[in-house]
């Protein structure tokens, strides 16, 4: 059966389906002793370690338009987000449980693109695919994954530790993720808008790198093995997903102190900065307020930046820690800077 | 503010709504070292100890239907089914994650009474409310329930342990669950055609028994007490929640053996088979097909069965594992036996 046909989804059975899942997502991790198959995984403990946990819902139409998301992206992207949250507390992301709610609009063929994506990020994240629940739905997919790592006790990084004057961390660039949004979006209502709809293309090439940034994020597993060769450990972390500024108050709030953050540092793509200007939007506010940018944001101390930047460049310095009655100040490199209110 | 009010979500928050269920969720399991409140959730491990995870996804209008589901009673039972999958593995549950998708139909009051349900679910089972995902949903309320918890690697029971001549045995009594559901669609169909609709009363209470196993059925924690109490572990488990034939069969499948049951000693309550009668139907199809009991099904050795009936009373022996080649055999006690292809 080639990949265009359109299997309903009662006509197989969800046990069949679930077998063809199982056989799209083979990736071991050697801390799995049970995965697919029993009524939970189950994974090994060790003498010293924590196990992180952490869940996420992915809703129709509210996080993903499949319009212009393909099956085998959104898969990806899911897996990616809730190994994002393991990466942030510096653990290991052992495996992934994905629960799908499946409505009949969608085809055999479908699910096995979503489930393909789900395999290919847990290869690269070298995580197992322990099980879920798999159902049916009436109207909109709904997908969650609950993923799971390991880190020993002392290594796990939580957003309360950071200390004060120590130096704020962000790795990749920023605003991406958004920007490829508002250009899906303006080739979506251009589509929609289009007289010939059949015959309608996309003008994406151009923007490909945003795109990519909003479809397939990437999950900071290289940040989390620099942070693991090199013993040198952040004081804090939290991943970039609901947007710098969100992120940041978190940081603040949990670790009660204030932040200051120098605007014209924060990393931003000139792909990012064209689809601002072309949408005649401040790209500041991107890179602020963009979510889904899956970016690692870390505070060490000043004395270990150099010797970090040595084993891990792919981050820059924003801002530092400060008195907590500073609260979130915006350093802009102009007159007038601005605070944000946090607390 | 009352019960009865009617706030917008959107006009509180998500941040001051995830404020408000920590609050009614506040069950502290001693495992885990961070709930609610950074990127992941953080629990101990100990050596020889394993971890076991699921995860479960309801959905609105396929696994519920809120005009006869209080939001209370929801949350617990969405609590029930995931840590019910932890105690068939024999582990004690830990924690629970419960990411939720919410349409703005529904009021900020109508989720603290789903979170009160969850929070009295998390006290039942002594599990902590470790964080999850909230978030807006177009339609459909959407909740992902992760459960996680722990027991030595030596005394996990998996579903593939059975041994050829081993007692089958199911707790409570089975069927129920199906029951109360036929109830409660009836009187929906009653209350959709009532021309009085306001003054309708539904004809509820001598169902109290079953309406309550569909509505807040109870995970089988006292079963998996008595097991560590007793030393006494089962060779195979299994949590009834597809109906028993499908557990029966996963069993026998996972164990590689057949199964032979007496159909007279399932067990059934009469109030279950009050409502089968009452429907016309034949009370065997709800306790052999009826899922949602949560009910437990484990193997034994014969040898075992007094010792541990001495300890833990509410099961019933109702069949025993053979040779593969008998399948899945129902023993009827009458001249025709019947024999379902399982394999």
């Amino acid at each position: 059966m080639d990949e265009d046909s359109f299997q309903q989804i009662q006509d197989l059975g969800f046990a069949k389906l679930i077998k063809k899942f199982e056989a799209l997502a083979v990736t071991h991790n050697d801390a799995v002793l049970q995965g697919i198959g029993d009524d939970a995984s189950v994974a090994r403990q060790r003498e010293g370690y924590v196990t992180c946990s952490t869940s996420e819902i992915f809703l129709e139409g509210v996080h993903f338009d499949l319009t212009y998301t393909p099956f085998h992206h959104l898969g990806y992207k899911i897996v990616t987000a809730a190994v994002s949250d393991i990466y942030a507390m510096n653990a290991e992301p052992e495996q992934v449980l994905i629960s799908v709610a499946i409505p009949n609009k969608y085809s055999v063929q479908m699910m096995e693109q979503l489930y393909k994506g789900i395999g290919a990020a847990c290869a690269d994240y070298d995580v197992q695919l322990g099980g879920g629940d798999t159902t049916a739905s009436h109207q909109m997919l709904a997908i969650s994954a609950a993923a799971t790592g390991s880190v020993k006790e002392k290594d796990a990084v939580y957003r309360s530790g950071a200390k004060k004057d120590d130096i704020i961390c962000v790795t990749g660039d920023l605003g991406g993720a958004l920007a490829g949004l508002r250009v899906l979006l303006r080739e979506k209502k251009a589509w929609q808008e289009s007289e010939r709809k059949q015959h309608f293309q996309p003008d994406l090439q151009e923007y490909e790198t945003v795109i990519q940034k909003q479809l397939i994020p990437k999950a900071r597993k290289d940040l989390v093995k620099a942070i693991h060769e090199s013993k040198i450990k952040p004081t804090s972390m939290i991943d970039v997903t609901q947007g710098l500024v969100s992120e940041l108050s978190r940081l603040a709030l949990q670790s009660n102190l204030g932040i200051e953050i120098y605007s014209p540092a924060i990393p931003i793509a000139l792909q990012t900065r064209a689809v601002a200007d072309e949408m005649n939007e401040d790209v500041d506010k991107y890179a602020f307020y963009g979510g889904e940018d899956f970016e690692m944001l870390f505070t060490l101390p000043e004395a270990l930046i150099e010797k970090f930047k040595a084993e891990f460049d792919d981050f820059v310095v924003v801002g530092k820690m400060t008195d907590k009655d500073k609260e979130l100040t915006i350093n802009t490199g102009e007159e007038q800077d601005y605070r944000i209110d946090i607390f």
